[in-house]
């Protein structure tokens, strides 16, 4: 499995470019000396600067209380070619098993965060938590992206989007309107 | 343009099949005897049951007060179909015309609220507020979704997903991995 090990530095207000096409997502926490990884496909972004996330993250799953407890994650990007790695992961847990080391995944150190990023996603987000007044009742979370990592190509990645039943689409056509967008709309 | 006129129920706890992947989508309102439509990409499925939808929705447009005034709204989906459609509606301001002539939609009624359905849209799914904690500081409403219609074929529509700067991406190949789910994980 390749890494993208030639990432560049993006804007944190610009994440949007991958995260609001709604792809699923790995997100890797840290706590107390142990790691995990689980897959997220409810997110959407809520702003631009401060760059928001807002995500749901069961209660009942392992990374809830390690991410919780440290209050930082890192949202990593998956393109289809992880498409067998993502559901190994959405279908284990990480209460029995290192899933960086089950799933042959490498552990690369975040520049502003404690979580790890996963090198071999195209892009790494490191997140920490912005506003915890819905987690009680909807286990709802916003994040707020503190630094953003980008591999250099290709610049539109084929990311996985889930339908449920075990089905994933994966995004493929570009579709330009550029020049349809009045300036302030873009 | 086709309307999407064979349109069935479906159980609003299944809607996830069509909101998580994260598709552009149109929201329709009313309030006091005018209508408009606005586009929308940042919304998250919270939950299934009740079916609840997180979205943002920009305070200084014109759908922002219909939609706050009468705490209800439909979402509806278009397809690749409708590209220059959308980008029409995300153009334009409800201030100043009526989108649904502007654009030759259908007003179609809707079953559990007032807000109309797009009939060209391949799937109409009717929401009333169900929690407003957060709108003040993120303008961040959560739905529930009290009926959705969707279209009878087919059965996977290619969606737009937007990465902003004008350029969408369609929704195409389908990837199954339903054999390698646990039960309970699909």
């Amino acid at each position: 499995m390749a890494k993208h090990t030639t990432k560049i530095d993006l804007p944190v207000s610009q994440i949007r470019r991958y995260l609001e096409p709604g792809p699923i997502v790995l997100v890797s926490s840290a706590h107390n000396g142990t790691h995990n990884i689980m897959t997220m496909g409810w997110h959407t972004v809520m702003e631009f600067t401060p760059s928001l996330i807002g995500c749901v993250i069961a209660g009942g799953i392992h990374s809830f209380g390690l991410i919780r407890r440290s209050g930082e994650c890192v949202i990593n990007l998956p393109t289809t070619a992880l498409t067998d790695t993502v559901v190994g992961i959405g279908n284990t847990t990480g209460a029995e098993i290192d899933k960086f080391e089950r799933f042959g995944l490498t552990v690369q150190a975040a520049e502003r965060v404690e979580a790890p990023l996963i090198a071999e996603c195209y892009a790494n987000f490191e997140c920490r938590l912005a506003e915890d007044t819905l987690i009680d009742k909807y286990n709802f979370f916003i994040f707020e992206v503190v630094k953003a990592h980008v591999a250099k190509s290709p610049r539109h990645p084929e990311t996985l989007h889930y339908t449920g039943d075990g089905v994933f689409m994966g995004l493929g056509k570009m579709i330009s309107r550029r020049s349809r967008f009045r300036p302030g709309m873009l």
